[in-house]
């Protein structure tokens, strides 16, 4: 077990991670960056959002401090708090804090997902004030030039309830992130599971029908990161259509007809 | 009473649990736990899931952490909090994070049940950054290789409000588990409740007809463990069509009718 | 006034509970006692559950600890909690915790007014585990044969709110209670209130009467224990009349029409 | 100003509150103080039911603890709660628990009012059991013979979601409580405010026209106390009309043609 | 700056604060007073509630403390709590508490605003008990005579979430508040923005206009206030078009439509 | 990394912020500043109310102190709160006393996102009372004249729940804003983001196109701010096309035939 410090230098990523380019998303990111302007990643799960996140700050030599967003996230749990240590009450910076004073990358994975607080929290950081007013601590921090704010979504999952304001939203410059092409998808599967190239051509050909169910009663087709979990098992020994139900099938859907479906297309391609 | 300290190291099976496969479960669970996929077991209520996961717990020599999920369960109860002892503060480990420590499996029944800030908490460990970021310890724990996630739900109690994320189910191989077959499951029965083949073969066909009656009116069938209730019953000297009212049909439904029609399949069976 | 200290040892049932069986309600509790398989209560209120349980903790002479379950009731309020006292935090055992290690009955009055996390913290309780995990004490509780638990709800009052999960029945023995015959009830009504054979035989026609009236105005009739509430006034020198309307009547609805009605029923029989 | 200690033996009433029967409740109460069944006061607001309680306590000499329910009155606020003090963690009774131990009359206003778990709380009380658990102290309280246990409601204010559930109601003796007839209110009004007997008369007659409204636009009629309040403003000078508009009429309704259709009434009369 | 301490002898008014009586409101306040009953002041904002209660306070020479309501004052908000001072418990007075003690005027304002407990805290203090139950401090205070419970809400708002029970109503005197008549508001606004009475004449003209278009697309009309408001604008030299639809117009709704339709009244006017 | 204390006079603004009038705000909130009635600014996102502010700060001279409100913010939050600090309880104002004390401005953005009580908190401020009543302190605190209240919120966002109530919008003078006029925003886009005037005339061209298709599925046109963003893109070399893509298109919507025909509008000018 490692147990690293969450102490923001040691945020940074030393190898460059694998991240193959769908667009012009890494020079748009590096403008953005160079002008302060905060990103918003939009894209379905499991499409490279998180990868990407960390190939830009490996590129950018910039700590990267990712929070995944949820219901009961508070503002103070991005910014900080009073926590009592031998009788005296210090204070603690949360993640985001540390992000603006290290110069870091704040990666908010899923901000819709946050509680309303947490989406202001992070208002007069996203525009050009670029302040993160800590008022339990009576402070006004200013972010260096260094310190980029990044969020993103799924605008598939957008309900009323869900939603990222027009106040919030139109403080970002938007990247789009969609499933790779079939050419560089085959090659990212090849990469990260092991298996060979004819295998995961099939793979993709294979996802690539999932993903034209969606809306036909699937909510969402097959994830590269589903053709990689498959293309491990299969380098694991286990029968591609014994891979393919488990690691994609019964992955992204529990509806009998549809399992069976998706069962039928993997039997006509292995 | 034997209290045992929640050490993982104690949460080792010792020996072997009982457990009968139904289909290749057991092959693709290792294929995952070597790839470092974590895994996802779907299926009803008492078709023997915590059953197997105690198996292979005991077959992989990891210790096994099970959490109970349900509504107020939250984040800081998986990963930990600072508690106030002798006047100091001191962190806590959670079941999440001891288990992570400790290379351990740790099994979170029934996810669906939880609060969205424990699922989310996951997502680090389910994909392949594996690390737990421990914001209030101010420490990021990397998963060792021998560390296994493994969560369970049934899919026949999804509903809007709880349903499993695109985002989360997407990071995991699922196994699907459902009731054995009748051969299989007399087995289970005779081993486990003491009574004789041919009693056992009655109460199997007899939790088929009950199974038979989900959708007109019972919400779910009788699952293997209320035959081994039924059987123990029975061994101790309760008449069979009694040990079926109350061990069976009192167990599955309140609905006079339903139960005065599973009263009918049982007289007519012993 | 007489504060007894909740030790387990203390919740020994000494005299014998007056109960009266209905059926086979006593060799069933104790079958499914021996063979550590839990048990779940069903029925109306007022017919006589908690008397039973009072009966069986006498025989099995084991403690027994009653929880009324409610919507605020926690897990934590079950199993424990950590305490400050004289500046030390000091763990302090909840009643499902304190009957686990003392081996004694738990009995869940109401079950489904439960808060969720009630309900699963006893699920590895009521299944072959039989342990109770305490997350806060770091300790795992592993239940001695003696111990047993039993809940108890009212299927009249289901919801879809208030729901008793199949993942949580499905782990019972379930005995059904009702309201008693006409002759045992007589002689409850006799034994308890100390009014006559005849007036007592008047008592159940009356309750009799208004049980028929359920469904059609009448959410629930008239229990056991109005009965016996009826009959000590009328013993205090209440004319009868007047101890119906305050007693059964004014206790089981609002409904003006519905009051003249029942009035209209005790009238004719005293 | 007068500070009173809350210690039970000061609840006593000294000097005998004014009360005027309005039918057999004095006898009732009596009959089921003296089988120590508890009692429930069903009627509408301002008829009476808190005088009655603070009559009998007189009557019975035994001091009288009243707790007006709300929707955040939660059980702690009723058994008790530890407290720090000096550093120290001392356990404080609430008042349910110092009216058990000092063999008072408990009096829960407007029980519906109390969140669920309150309910709940008083059930061991109200049953042939009489005790009192209290979890968090560690004891099981018993109540002494002259302990009493009184709750109210209006039946009139009964919704879906605050209703007396039938394992509570059924508990409990019933009395009904309504506006005192004529003659009797007119004796009410004069001894009460001071004004002439025909004053009072007039009063009462446009009370009782105001309760004739009464589903017809009006959601309750006016009480006796409003005719108190009309009669005291009228014994200081103010014109009757005056304070029929005042005391009653905006004190009953917002509605403008209600409120001209009580006006016209009062003109008429004085 | 200027921090007065809380002190109720300090929340005497010195100076008589600027009042002109629209009815007979000041002689039923006095009687109500005199008789130790509980006032409700009803009517729209900006019409002079407030005000009226600073101008009894000073007549009646007793301190005026004022509470707001909203949703989150809790009973303790009003009656106290204890707070950790140097690691000593010491209990603080709320302000409704300190107003008892003080024998001065508690005004809550806006009282449908409130938690249900916090209208639930008053009814003892506002039926002839005239007491304030402490419980978390153990004591119950007596009301002198000179103490004086006022509320106020606005009729217009109520809805079925928001309403004052029965129970709560039926016990204060009520008093009914509008906008004053014509010449009075004009000396109203003179008095209060030091613009000349013909300016002030054609403001209240204007302000006529607007509450003859509540219903019809305007919630509610221009309030005395709002006349004041456009008053001062003026007096600094704003042109009388421009401040009407800054401090009239935009001030009371944001509908495009209504906006043009109450520019063009003032224009037609100014 | 700058962080600077909290401390009001630090609040200062010390170079002119660049700022171009629409209309007679500067006016209108001179007038109201000096009759010390608060400011209501209306407007959609990123039309300059943020700007607005520091221009007036800085021309008046006082201390801005900003406050982003949200679902979770409380009066505790705006005024203050005890806090714990070496075993001593002190006390901590929060950001609307240090402005009242300090005779600053305090502005509270977005105010209908704040929690109810935050908004009846601002009511002894906003009338002419002008204090603030600090509970919990026990304090009274008297704004000096160089105090002022200024909120802001954006009409088109208004909804049933989020709602400004008459009581709180009447005692206000409300400043309207909206997208600068053509000519303006062009300036306003050249300074901010250094592109020339030919670029920047087409972006805002580019801008209005987008306005126009507000209610025809776009919930908001493009504000300045993001046409700013596109400029200081395009000025790091970006396309203008791609730019108009990822800082405007992709900003206000998700929809894909909305982002086409945005996509095709910019395409057609650049």
């Amino acid at each position: 077990m490692n147990a690293r410090t969450l102490d923001p230098a040691q945020h940074l990523i030393e190898r460059e991670p694998y991240y193959e380019p769908i667009g012009d998303e890494i020079q748009l990111f590096e403008a953005a960056y160079r002008q302060q302007i905060p990103v918003l990643l939009k894209g379905p799960t499991g499409c490279g959002k998180t990868r990407f996140m960390e190939h830009m700050a490996w590129r950018l030599k910039r700590p990267l401090i990712t929070v995944s967003c949820h219901d009961d996230l508070t503002a103070s749990d991005l910014v900080g708090r009073y926590l009592v240590k031998g009788g005296e009450t210090v204070w603690v910076d949360g993640p985001l804090t540390r992000a603006v004073r290290a110069g870091g990358i704040c990666y908010l994975d899923e901000i819709v997902e946050a509680r309303k607080d947490t989406m202001v929290v992070i208002h007069p950081l996203a525009d050009d004030r670029r302040t993160l007013p800590m008022e339990k601590l009576g402070q006004l921090v200013e972010a260096p030039p260094e310190f980029c704010l990044a969020i993103s979504y799924n605008p598939g999952y957008q309900s009323v309830l869900k939603d990222l304001k027009q106040s919030t939203r139109q403080r970002f410059v938007a990247l789009e992130f969609d499933y790779p092409a079939a050419e560089l998808e085959r090659r990212i599967v090849v990469n990260e599971s092991g298996i060979d190239a004819g295998m995961a051509e099939k793979l993709v050909r294979f996802a690539q029908m999932t993903r034209n169910l969606k809306g036909s009663g699937l909510e969402e087709g097959a994830s590269t990161r589903l053709l990689v979990h498959a293309g491990k098992l299969i380098s694991s020994g286990v029968d591609p259509v014994v891979a393919c139900r488990s690691a994609v099938a019964q992955a992204v859907t529990d509806d009998a007809d549809m399992l069976t479906a998706i069962q039928e297309l993997s039997s006509s391609l292995f």
